[in-house]
């Protein structure tokens, strides 16, 4: 069986490999891989010329053999199509249908939606189809977006160092930016648009005024103008202080009417070199950022004032929600809704409050935000990391979806049957505006996303911002099969491997609801022992709350009452631990050592039970992986293979050194016939990583 | 006309491109095309099972097609090559013949060394000849490096960041080894081999005391083993304070016992990781660098103590002359002179003192150091820049190997007749060392150097370390072949492209040997008028002493007197402006602006001719390169294309604001008919750029 491989760029070529099994491939096709030899390709044929049109031809004929049937891309209002009198009325501006008809008497597979942008999205879902064994006789492929605003977030920086970011410098190289396009920006439009992103925000929330300078604008619009064909728009992280740092204004106070003004002239000079700009992602007082509460205004004072500095062009704001104060003793998990929520109902309607997905920082597992379904008056847009920054880096495999799908599937206790997703997508409100954010783990490496797995976050991320009701293994066999083909072994090997493995970092890293027990700076590693950083709440030690009798953070109404800020039925289960998943027990409660659990082991010994089996669930992977050699390519195989062997030694280490850390606080034995750590805590607290990657300003 | 592709990998496989002329190619392959498709290759036969031959074997297997008469690999102890009376006695360890012979009764071509890297050598160079357009029939091949170290220098840091890098991160990812060996180790070791190239120094010579942690040893190692059977050797820049860093030493005085043996140590542990390691390189005492004159000691005792450390290994120390002091008011261009001169016969015979190739910084043009010719009893390495730090960054077409070969032509005028190169190559006094080291412009980007263009200065730095007695024209033309294939016209053009492409930049920065002229920190850009810097000699006011009178640094004896470090005829030319060359007239003379020049037009009306024929130079080469547009591929083309727009309009800047502000200082009229700057000096000195690449640490 010879394999074929695209190289995605100004260019379509497909390339036939030389030998199998020890082909080479880079991973740059991500899950784009072509099955059509360029000469042989589909027949194809655009009722129209737009742009976005002719894209979706030529990626229908690029990924598809001369076998499918001849396709027709068009958009409804095209004579022919209109003539058919399907229902696009139910499709919106970004929907699609895919369906056999007979146009012009002759039998064809129509790919249509009332947008051009909808045919290229439709155009995807045909490939897609047929990339995960789907027939083209009976295809009959009909979606919409129930997101409107499908965002990545990049935390990257001019200097082109990307924060949190592990897979090489920024993809934008800003210094040879607007002369230089690199055919790269044309392939990261691509490879968004055939999972339906269609909003980018090109620099990090810590953001520099320096992006909002003339240079800057024109190189943010030479990329605006690579993007538009595939229907992504370009945002910019502004910071609040521009109007100090560029203008020369006394003040940033968003009631200053010299400060709104100077907004406007800046939104007005973007606009002129953006036309479909997106507008502004703000983080303001949040981890050192300037913001309104500087001079005593609230954040709807300052998310207004941006706001109506973009209304006139159809523009929004993205106003995060993660705050904590520098002096503020609450429960850094209760603080964002303290202070947004009473904010209910004071935002213009072109902002989006957004926030993450639980209230302290992306951790293995969170509960969900308690700002869900507590802010009926707001759009809320979730915010999801897709780089891994607590969960491995670039070298372990987690595939997230089940982390987004849990959030998103949690009931809010708001309103009968209300869960998070019906927050975000905005029908629980029916809002004009919804979002769904994540932050990218997109980098100059070759691979995109620092591993081959990595990409399937990305892909999971685009998905569930079109879809957020798919289900996380409908994700992940569908990009198993566009990434590694459709043979059944390796789909179901590699999405069973997925499935388990961001619980197996939950295990092995802090389970039972346990967070935030990382080294300090870099987040990589365990550190459940750091006490001395400056500020509580910085510490591990504020968070695990473990000493001989116990362990855990109390967070009911006898303790931060965190639990106080969920509703009805959800706020009712958290608040004892009878009723409170184990899986987030340790979050709400703090309980003996000796409590018994499901399992009708102790605390102590269960935790100590999930630490081995997220060992374990590693070096399964590693034997699943071995078993799939001889059916994947040489390059990409090894790559996996090599950061597995990293991930089972990691995995030990967060066992070994957590496991030393508790027993050095509770002085438990460990159960019988379970091996003791390799080295002793000391050993564990010594390691240092002073050149650990993504750890930037 | 077909053209082919090869993807240089762990595998060797050739890909059919789908359409000319808008064929893609991204870079990847550097000067190393393959012109043989898979299937029909040609038939190569090693002699051997060694790593190195077999390398050598598939490598004539991947490049040459079928057609190619049948190769021999094999070394020189072959019996039945050994039967044949050779002339291997000429050819050292590393040399190499290829020619026609009768083997076993066969006429084959047979690539021979007394090693097999000497092999290796000879397969590349067979290669080259065929690439370049030489027959088969008649080859006859046989050379031997003229320098024995052939090493670059990565000022590439632990944080994967590059010093005065302009192609992205550090190739090394140091974050993922030990473990993960990209497969780009391979290709980095491979292009290096077949130019010549036989070591490299993984780190910045503003080093990390953590590069000689027992993890960064075991990383290298990784990297050590990659490059082994491509001939290529691993060394360390070392911070001459790791013995208090990392020892707990309280000195790291090198005459003190216990610091020696802090070495000696460290030295064994490396080498138990990494037998074939090559040495230190060090740069001390310069630019804030620890270093033996910390304790009084001298730069010999400090390299002596180091090369006693790695004697027994049969290790090296490259002990930099780069020196200058930060209190020594001293011209300095005459520091390195006057404190390395005395030490001449002191330093141990396995040292080697590091010598830029000018007596500044890696200007454009800098007049060759005196050091060279002037230490007879120490082997004298040069040190060259191939990043171009000074000559327009990535962007800007430079062609080093004039710059390269003007410092190794030029008469030292020590002895009669000497060069620079016979100094170099130890030829001038017999040294058993010698040694040639290139400061790389290798990053992560995907052309590896960051342009087609630079990609020539590397291939340039490793011909010239192999034979500094090749001519830049020479080497211009066979890159361009075994880059852009064998059109005549493309080499043709190219070829003048690039040898006039240098003092272009000469011309457009600051020519008549004027130098140092550049903005601050990043170094790109023009800032002749900067004058507040903390030290004198950081000034470029310091280097041009331009007034209303006149301009340039008088260092006859009645200025700073560094003609004085210069011998015999040379330093009589020197001595005098009727008898220096005009391109380095204002380096060692101040004169007057009306001063009279062999043009006719005064001094001022000259620099200002220059300025305007380097800005013509570069508007020549967009034309040549258009007239190219339809032979070369789309992706190289486009990206060059899109560059020297960019450098057309730089060089206008850098021509503008020079002028702006000569003028500013002489008040002198622009003469008749020459176009006024566009804009005013106060426009030139507000320009900043906060996020320039490669500036760092």
């Amino acid at each position: 069986m010879p394999r074929f491989r695209t190289l995605i760029g100004a260019l379509s070529v497909s390339l036939v490999m030389a030998a199998q099994p020890a082909w080479a491939d880079d991973g740059y096709a991500l899950w784009l891989r072509s099955i059509a030899k360029v000469d042989r390709q589909a027949v194809v044929t655009a009722l129209g010329d737009s742009a976005t049109l002719t894209l979706a031809a030529s990626e229908l004929r690029r990924a598809l053999p001369m076998e499918t049937p001849a396709i027709v891309v068009a958009t409804a209002s095209a004579p022919s199509v209109r003539a058919l009198t399907l229902p696009f009325s139910t499709l919106g501006d970004e929907g699609y249908l895919v369906c056999n008809v007979t146009l012009n008497g002759k039998r064809v597979i129509l790919v249509a939606g009332n947008s051009d942008r909808g045919t290229l999205y439709g155009a995807f879902a045909l490939i897609r189809h047929l990339a995960t064994g789907g027939q083209a006789a009976a295809v009959n492929l009909r979606s919409a977006p129930k997101v409107k605003l499908r965002v990545l977030n990049h935390w990257d920086n001019l200097d082109e160092s990307v924060e949190r970011g592990y897979a090489g410098q920024s993809i934008w190289d800003w210094w040879t930016l607007p002369d230089f396009r690199d055919p790269r920006y044309t392939d990261y439009a691509r490879a968004n648009a055939s999972i339906g992103i269609n909003g980018t925000v090109l620099n990090n929330v810590n953001a520099k005024a320096d992006s909002l300078t003339a240079p800057y604008i024109a190189k943010a619009a030479a990329l605006a103008n690579v993007f538009r064909p595939w229907g992504m728009r370009v945002y910019l992280s502004a910071r609040f202080s521009a109007p100090i740092e560029l203008g020369g204004l006394k003040t940033a106070d968003p009631r200053d009417p010299a400060v709104a003004a100077w907004w406007k002239a800046k939104a007005d000079e973007i606009y002129r070199a953006i036309p479909d700009f997106g507008g502004f992602l703000v983080k303001a007082n949040s981890e050192g950022q300037p913001g309104p509460r500087d001079y005593g205004a609230s954040h709807a004072d300052g998310a207004n004032m941006l706001a109506a500095a973009v209304r006139d062009h159809g523009g929004i704001v993205m106003w995060r929600a993660f705050v904590y104060a520098e002096t503020d003793p609450e429960d850094r998990a209760k603080q964002a809704y303290s202070e947004f929520k009473p904010l209910d109902g004071t935002f213009a309607d072109n902002v989006l409050v957004q926030v993450k997905n639980g209230a302290i920082d992306f951790q293995p597992r969170e509960p969900f935000h308690p700002l869900f379904g507590a802010m009926p008056r707001t759009p809320l847009m979730i915010e999801f990391q897709i780089t891994k920054e607590y969960l491995g880096f670039a070298t372990h495999l987690a595939y997230l979806g089940p982390l987004f799908t849990e959030v998103l599937d949690a009931k809010t206790g708001q309103k009968p049957g209300e869960t998070v997703a019906d927050v975000v997508d905005g029908q629980a409100e029916h809002h004009k505006l919804s979002g769904m954010a994540g932050v990218a783990n997109i980098g100059r490496d070759r691979d995109w996303s620092g591993s081959t797995f990595n990409q399937s976050n990305w892909y999971a991320f685009g998905r569930l911002a079109w879809d957020p009701d798919l289900s996380a293994e409908e994700i992940a066999r569908s990009w198993a099969a566009q990434t590694f083909g459709t043979d059944r072994q390796v789909i179901d090997t590699v999405t069973a491997m997925m499935m388990g493995s961001r619980e197996a970092v939950v295990d092995y890293t802090g389970a039972l609801g346990l967070a935030h027990l990382m080294a300090t700076g870099h987040h990589y590693g365990p550190g459940p022992w750091v006490s001395d950083l400056a500020r509580p709440e910085w510490n591990p030690t504020y968070y695990h709350r473990a000493d001989a009798n116990g362990i855990g953070f109390d967070r009911t109404a006898s303790g931060s009452n965190a639990v106080g800020q969920y509703a009805g039925s959800v706020a009712k289960s958290f608040a004892k631990p009878e009723t409170t998943p184990e899986s987030m027990l340790l979050w709400f409660h703090h309980l003996p050592w000796d409590r018994r659990m499901a399992s009708g082991r102790n605390l102590w010994e269960d935790l100590v039970a999930h630490y081995d089996r997220g060992v374990a669930y590693v070096a399964q992977m590693q034997r699943q992986w071995e078993g799939l050699r001889s059916k994947i390519d040489a390059e990409r195989w090894q790559k996996t293979a090599t950061y597995l062997a990293v991930q089972e030694r990691e995995a030990r280490w967060w066992r070994d050194a957590s496991l030393a850390y508790w027993m050095s606080v509770n002085h438990r034995p460990l159960p019988a016939g379970v091996r003791a750590p390799e080295h002793d805590l000391a050993w564990y607290k010594l390691q240092r990583f002073p050149y650990a990657p993504g750890h930037t300003q």
